[in-house]
């Protein structure tokens, strides 16, 4: 389908809400246990999200609003949330819904139109991007990272279904990053 | 980690919630389109956890209870699902609500101990499977549809995020069934 800043805007808007109904308050054996080696728990990946918001969509949007192709975004940094799992996980849900907020009040603020979603900026490693490309991409990283988190919880039961195993794609083994 | 009947439920009382968070409201653009050729949309995936719902787990578990492994389950119908999606997705997700309440009313009534949890039954495809297999089955299905649904929103945007496609796993041609 065609790129639509209000399409995009909703799933952004969702993924605060999606994230509590799957996780708050489950038992940690869910949540706090990666699903094989070099992978992340369900709790990781929303530490993971929270400085996203922090460092990656607004940030590299602004970037590509002052200075276009110019400068190369910064670099994101995919072990700058470790601190963060010190938190709780019901406080690192709270701390994404309000980043989460706060990331689309400065969306709307930027008042985007057709030819600011055309303008164009650097990324480090992949070369030349639009706006457009960063929106759509912050939008399909949420739903990444969502069955992620499914599929995290789900290897935690990968020896409890027997036979079924071979039915559930979910409990592949993960995907190298 | 061990198997435990309130750890399978908390995650099956949470799906009716998931689903209305991901595609409740949502542009069908997002929620009623396939991902692929013979893949499902967002509201197909509603529809067949519908059905499941009413023709699988329960069905099954009772068929352990009462006949053991003398007869064999009822194969699961894969299209059963397809009268349903003559219904607005709104409605499907009250529907998958109210009947997922209606299974969990019944599992409660079952009041399973260690002894019930360890009857074995007769798949017609997989041969013995426990109680138990089937229970953890129930709550991985859930998780793995979550993750389809997921997957389905975010194929709709795979032309939209320009070259951090290949950064995005959940963008990768879908699974034969």
């Amino acid at each position: 389908m065609e790129f639509s800043l209000a399409r995009t805007r909703d799933v952004l808007q969702r993924t605060p809400g999606v994230l509590r109904a799957l996780v708050a308050g489950a038992d940690p054996a869910w949540t706090e246990r990666p699903y094989g080696p070099d992978t992340w728990s369900a709790k990781e990946v929303v530490a993971h999200l929270i400085f996203a918001e922090r460092t990656d969509w607004i940030p590299r949007a602004m970037t590509i609003l002052r200075d276009g192709e110019r400068s190369a975004f910064a670099p994101f940094d995919r072990a700058g949330h470790k601190d963060l799992l010190n938190r709780p996980t019901a406080e690192l849900l709270d701390l994404f819904q309000r980043e989460r907020a706060g990331s689309l009040a400065m969306l709307d603020a930027m008042g985007l139109d057709g030819t600011a979603l055309a303008r164009r900026g650097t990324h480090p490693a992949l070369g030349t991007v639009t706006l457009a490309n960063l929106l759509a991409t912050w939008s399909v990283h949420d739903l990444n990272h969502i069955a992620q988190i499914a599929k995290a919880m789900a290897h935690q039961y990968r020896e409890r279904v027997g036979p079924w195993e071979q039915y559930l794609s979910i409990l592949s083994p993960p995907n190298p990053r």
